[in-house]
């Protein structure tokens, strides 16, 4: 039987999360808890408040060209403001994922291989499969 | 001077990250490079892309009552299409953060901080202020 | 030949268009090109600015319960934010159709025609299709 | 005291809405009280289906440059896409104006009169006020 070769110094062991979130996870929990605030935490008021978060991330980018958007964080107001915005999403993702014990390595991991079978990387590369719908 | 306590057994460094989204970060980034999806992603369309996968999940959820929202992970269908929208937006929140280089675990520490000024908790307890608008 | 029965009195004919919204077309197109705006107003932007509105219209209900968002006229405050928000997508929306040439009756007569076969009377008051995901 | 100059042949009298959709607001109501969806149209609800269609139509544009978006009402395919999120989001807008009886001619006059007190048009040609965030 062939030996596992060593994982070069410093690589993450092969089943090391993708994503760990248990800390914030633990942080917003008891934020709302504190406040009184788990009544209004439905999933349902959850992904209302992630949507709404989301459209404030869109109009911080919705007047700007696609070159400017990518100079965003050189601006140091803007720069601020676009952070802002995707730790609100992110907050709220990883409270709804709470309310509703989802398990966030999971769920990328599930969706990461339903993409690679949906995108093979020769296709994709080939004619750009999935943006051109013309 | 007097010592710090030690930590309970098995609890975090108190500067341990709160998020840690580093492997799934490069998991992207290579399958976007992989893909030639790079020059799709500037934050402007992958900001569009986040806020139409918050889309897809109101739509899982505009229907239902707000109880009917909190058992959703016991419906095996539903709770599968819920993880997968989150993941899709985990997935683009976490490409948009790689392309801009924003630390997330800098920008949720920076938003605790600023909506645990806003929202104190005893203010928040009293009156839910966040939640009347009235 | 039978004669065609007279119209009530003060009923639309037949072929009176659902939807008339020219003349806010031309306030808006006129609003823009003042402002030297139409270089911003790609449909990708405006369809942007559209869902970023359609977040705002979100933050107003995503705290309350259905009841109470059913009451939400009656609160002054809440009322005239509610009525600028609906205002806002709806300028974008007329915007964004004024730039492509889409005729607005046109759309929605063809998409209430594919609403109707798709959820027919006798089966949606039957079991609920479009909203029994459950 | 001067007299009014009359109008021009085939204007429209200075008080004709800007907006005029009562037909289809009676149409889509009956199209909700036929199917007994009354009871799941609240305003909040019909908020986060609105912006669940701003969503869709938001995927139509997110991988496209802003110059393609303009040439997409010629491509037969994604043009008939385009007309039919536009209209999604139009049905639920006048469905949930019509729920929370907001008249829309004079909401959007009164966010117009807003917008022009905002944004002078000798300020926003000069500086693109609104456009420049950085």
């Amino acid at each position: 039987m062939e030996q596992q070769p060593p994982a070069p110094p410093g690589s993450a062991p092969a089943d090391a999360p993708l994503v760990d979130v248990s800390r914030l996870q633990q942080v917003v929990a008891q934020f709302a808890r504190e406040r009184d605030w788990e009544r209004f935490h439905s999933p349902k008021n959850l992904a209302m408040a992630l949507a709404a978060e989301a459209g404030e991330l869109l109009e911080l980018f919705q007047w700007l060209a696609e070159d400017e958007s990518r100079r965003v964080a050189q601006e140091p107001g803007t720069a601020r403001e676009v952070r802002d915005e995707i730790a609100d999403v992110l907050l709220y993702l990883v409270r709804l994922a709470g309310v509703l014990q989802i398990d966030l390595d999971e769920a990328v991991r599930h969706k990461l291989a339903a993409n690679a079978a949906r995108y093979p990387v020769a296709l994709a590369r080939g004619n750009a499969v999935k943006y051109s719908r013309r």
